[in-house]
């Protein structure tokens, strides 16, 4: 840790984020294993850029546990259902460690077979889904990454929620390049933008959500306790449907109907299932790997070229910054995370 | 054919629409194969009140065959590049009977692995996708498939085209009904509506796309040799670029930038690939399957209880009063039709 933050923010190397989360996360009694795969989201999302998904989620882990919604040492049990297919139950811990014990299974069965799937069951989950796919396209495969949350999201159409924020991610290797990689709420805005708005107390458009009573609404603790809207209308809430059945029934877990239901009003984050698919480029491609991948860099720079943004810039970006400079956490986040320590101290 | 369709329309029952698809398609000079495979999805098209996808599309059919962009009596042909994939090259000719010769393969592949992947390469499109993950609904998997078409939309935070309407289709099986099932373009609008507002010379909402200078225009025509843009905003930029990728380079084929350059300006269907994925809800189920099954229809009950629609059901209102009733072919379309067999005849 050392000054420059300025009055308002703390500056911290990417070391010292990795070594407050760990601290953090341990103070709340989680085991060593979870700790340590826990810590490494939040410091990813620090360094990238992504603040809601960096240290202040160890204010939203903590909850979680002091909810007793997670369970502290669940040791995460892989299986085999299918031979293209690997399950791995959670046992109501965090997500994380449930993904690091599929991950190499999953990277093997793509590469065997082409194709596969991962899924992750009875996992809490507060993460980001762009770490997974990130690593998976660093390993080389195409993967797709799908979960349900908390039943939040009303369906294009009506008012009333069933969809959870439904986040979808992609990622794709680029030879010699970090990855392409998106990762992205089905619904219309991240649940965590109405908090903010609601904290400030401005309004938010009507076109994000509606009232309990199903009205449209400017006021962000109504859209809160009412319903958000999905993104892009009809189209987007087909797709938050298809996460709902994807990484739900398809592999026996909970809708976000039902997570919702089994908090039981706790405010824990969603517990339930996800779903990652994985593609080897050289399945389909063989010997021709490098010709075709180069294909799709010439239409990256066709993005690029006319000024647009390719979905993972930013965060590259800033993850260039944050190796060289560290990051700044805002001054009462940072109060807020040192309370933590002394709550368990 | 019989009277009934009023002044301006001609009905048909779906065997005279068939019998006429078959008809028109043969003369083009399409082997037998082919039109009986192409002839099926313009049936289907028609029969669940997909205008754009009926029997006009014999007209843009026709329009490739003449223009010289299709192969007429190309024999796919099928291999499998990994034990989970399959991959049929079309040889230049139309998607529809490439995907009848894949579809038995790719469901023995997703029964036997839990998931698999077929690629059709190298076939000329202009269908809708959700023939494909209906049938493989109907055979109790979940299916995604993908493909890209020609460069005419731009990326978001551009204004100029990279990405076909790359469509992205979707289904579910529902035991005792039918599947839940969407298709729907990456772009803002479906490139057929905007062409039918320029045929009747109305503007086009100013978020549809950009002229030729890359100005937002309210001019149909100008958007046609523009760039359309995506729907969703950066969310939808970032699923059509996906869609180029898992559609093109992944399956080593064209980019919807390269179909149009092999286009070459004759104005055909775009030539490339498609992808499909199946995955077998047993493999991760088992003999839990129905429990499993009944809880996503939990989901959909919660959808249509508040009146939402689910995307499948206004086409399959209109399957079962088409066949009930027969369709009803626009007077000027079916004129267009019948001189299509004059020409040939």
């Amino acid at each position: 840790m050392s000054p420059g933050g300025g009055p308002e923010g703390v500056r911290l190397s990417l070391d010292d984020v990795r070594a407050l989360a760990r601290q953090v996360l341990s103070a709340t009694g989680l085991s060593a294993a979870h700790v340590d795969a826990v810590a490494e989201t939040m410091v990813a999302g620090e360094r990238d850029g992504c603040a809601s998904h960096g240290v202040y989620r160890l204010l939203v882990a903590a909850n979680s546990v002091a909810k007793g919604v997670v369970s502290l040492d669940a040791e995460p049990v892989l299986d085999e259902p299918a031979p293209a297919l690997a399950r791995v139950d959670g046992g109501g811990g965090f997500a994380q460690l449930a993904f690091e014990r599929g991950r190499p299974v999953l990277v093997d069965k793509a590469r065997r077979f082409g194709i596969a799937a991962l899924a992750l069951n009875n996992v809490v989950h507060f993460a980001a889904l762009w770490p997974e796919v990130e690593a998976l396209a660093r390993e080389g495969l195409a993967a797709l990454a799908f979960t349900p949350s908390h039943a939040w999201v009303a369906p294009e159409g009506g008012t009333r929620p069933v969809f959870g924020t439904n986040p979808i991610a992609f990622g794709w290797p680029r030879p010699g390049r970090d990855p392409f990689v998106f990762d992205f709420a089905t619904s219309a805005v991240a649940r965590g933008e109405i908090e903010l708005h609601r904290r400030a107390g401005r309004p938010v458009p009507d076109h994000w959500g509606y009232d309990a009573d199903g009205a449209a609404t400017t006021v962000a603790e109504a859209v809160l306790g009412g319903a958000m809207r999905t993104f892009g209308g009809h189209k987007g809430s087909a797709l938050a449907a298809m996460v709902e059945l994807l990484a739900g029934p398809l592999i026996g877990d909970m809708t976000s109907q039902e997570s919702l239901a089994a908090d039981a009003g706790r405010g824990g984050s969603p517990i339930g299932g996800e779903l990652i698919i994985a593609l080897d480029p050289a399945g389909f491609l063989g010997g021709a790997l490098a010709d075709h991948l180069e294909r799709a860099e010439a239409m990256f720079e066709a993005i690029e070229a006319q000024g647009a943004r390719l979905p993972s810039q930013r965060r590259y970006a800033a993850r260039a910054r944050s190796l060289r400079e560290g990051v700044v956490i805002p001054g009462a986040l940072h109060r807020d995370i040192m309370m933590l320590l002394e709550q368990k101290g």
